[in-house]
């Protein structure tokens, strides 16, 4: 069945069930001008949004099913608000589709988001769907909350501080390229790319351990640092050998004789963590949480990254991807889109 | 300039400044991977979001200006706050655009953003941007705040409450039809299609004066009334000769020898506000907001709409525009976008 054969209104009663994973805080829900919900006392407020574009960030039958790409466009709000350190709670979203749209995969779209919403405890508040001569478009903005004062942003790393990541760093775009290569196998790489998960668990640990600066990894390990850098105002020394690349990457990309730091440093989406925190608190989050690994650390400085490797020191710029540069006519990039 | 020869950085930095038009409640703003915001004790918040795709809901230098996109835009979300009876306090956005854009275009476009949120001292807290192959997207979901327990939905309309609504109906869609056209004049319905006025202050008085229903007029009074009617579980009987349309959208009607009554009822983007009150509360609303009219009552009765005309009673189907099913190749339909 089309979009078109049901409506806009069937398919809105076809996707409303299953939307409220955390009722006490509704007050009015899906079916109104607007969703009206409660906020907690004593927490301040976090918004974020973030788009997906079919053909840019996701090629179905490829790269994404579309229940990845309901639960991929979730994910990556739920990592934003993991990266300020706070609970996400609420989210309205906006899918602008072609009138020849499946039904089924508009279906399977939404049982992606659902799902996602349900482990995280996120209610779907409402939304708005549009028709679109062109790409699928969806953009999700969701809501969160954090103690007040609490929020950790990208600008309070300090000279002194231990700088660490979660898991492994470049298991997306890894998986990204065994997906457009087509080949069989890497399931943790494919996985990383479709499902990512968002550091919920971690970004409330962190705000616990007085984490001082913190930022997911959506750009790639050389955006990310250098943005705590300029924002701190300081040095980041990272130490290429401590950086955890997982056994897979690794031998993808000795499969493909690449280099799997290119992954590492230029890749996107893998919605880790990038954090610095005093090395003693550090301590004591890795007691709690064992999944950090420290690649680093902050000096007194200028607002840039410095890498070791092998002996030498070089600079690091943050050659993250950029979406208006880079994208080829056929390519699909590193791909997460950046707050203005 | 095109938006590729500045990259996405430059770009962002291009229009970042002058978007804070409250900010005591900022406690994070542009620039994190999430904005934080303080809520006010006592009051409850409101989500919204909406989508204008080009060339669906706008063309530009024919129906709409890029500085006209902006404002509607945010006009869209702010009339649905209104809706709800609440204070606009904050947005996000994201945008979808082609590569070959020229940034004159785009900044002209937050240059209407910009105004309307410094119009109603509503802050920019953020976005979103990637790349489109295709139509410019832009999607805006609004915050706002209402007293607890005080948010106005559809589902109150009460048997013996008066029916009303701000200002005229169909003036929007009127003056879309003028831009198609390509008419001379009609100044006020082209600027009622362009840019709409949120209807924040009547929202907020009819919270104030007890109101039992409100919904804004987005899709047609046949629709939105129908959605009260539907939602509330009762009849609204609507009066016809009391229905307010401006002379110029008559004018514009016999000019073209169409029934005026086609952009009352099933065009759309009036965002004026219908409502359902006490008659007691009604007269003292317009004590002190002279621009709104009774147009009918509300009866007991199962969730329809009733039409009186030259002494019949008709059905007044809820016909509003329906996106998926009558949008034409070519056309513009009337089109604002519904909340699922």
């Amino acid at each position: 069945m089309k979009i078109s054969d049901i409506g806009e209104f069937g398919f809105i009663d076809a996707v409303k069930d299953n939307t409220i994973f955390r009722p006490q805080s509704v007050v009015v829900g899906i079916g109104d001008d607007g969703a009206v919900y409660k906020t907690t006392a004593g927490m301040e407020q976090i918004a974020v949004i973030d788009t997906m574009v079919e053909g840019s960030h996701f090629i179905i039958g490829k790269t994404a099913s579309w229940y990845d790409v309901g639960y991929k466009a979730v994910a990556s709000n739920l990592s934003d608000i993991a990266a300020m350190g706070g609970v996400p709670t609420h989210l309205v979203l906006s899918t602008a589709i072609r009138p020849d749209m499946d039904m089924a995969d508009l279906t399977e779209m939404y049982d992606g988001m659902k799902a996602i919403c349900r482990k995280y405890g996120v209610n779907i508040l409402g939304g708005d769907t549009v028709l679109s001569k062109g790409s699928l478009v969806i953009t999700v903005a969701a809501f969160g909350e954090v103690e007040a004062g609490k929020a950790i942003c990208r600008s309070g790393a300090k000279a002194g501080d231990v700088v660490a990541v979660s898991h492994c760093v470049g298991d997306s775009s890894g998986g990204l390229d065994v997906l457009l290569h087509g080949a069989e196998g890497y399931k943790r790489l494919t996985q990383a790319h479709k499902l990512p998960v968002p550091q919920i668990e971690l970004g409330r640990l962190l705000v616990a351990h007085h984490c001082h600066s913190l930022n997911d990894i959506s750009d790639g390990l050389a955006s990310e640092s250098n943005e705590i850098a300029k924002a701190s105002g300081v040095v980041l020394v990272l130490d290429r050998a401590r950086i955890p690349v997982s056994p897979e990457l690794q031998q993808w990309a000795a499969a493909q004789h690449t280099d799997c730091w290119h992954y590492v440093f230029n890749g996107g989406e893998d919605y880790e963590l990038i954090f610095t925190m005093a090395p003693r608190d550090f301590d004591a989050l890795q007691q709690e949480y064992p999944d950090v690994t420290a690649i680093g650390t902050v000096e007194a400085g200028k607002g840039c990254v410095y890498l070791q490797h092998d002996g030498q020191q070089t600079l690091l710029p943050p050659s993250g991807w950029n979406h208006f540069r880079n994208e080829g006519e056929h390519t699909i990039g590193y791909n997460d889109a950046r707050r203005t």
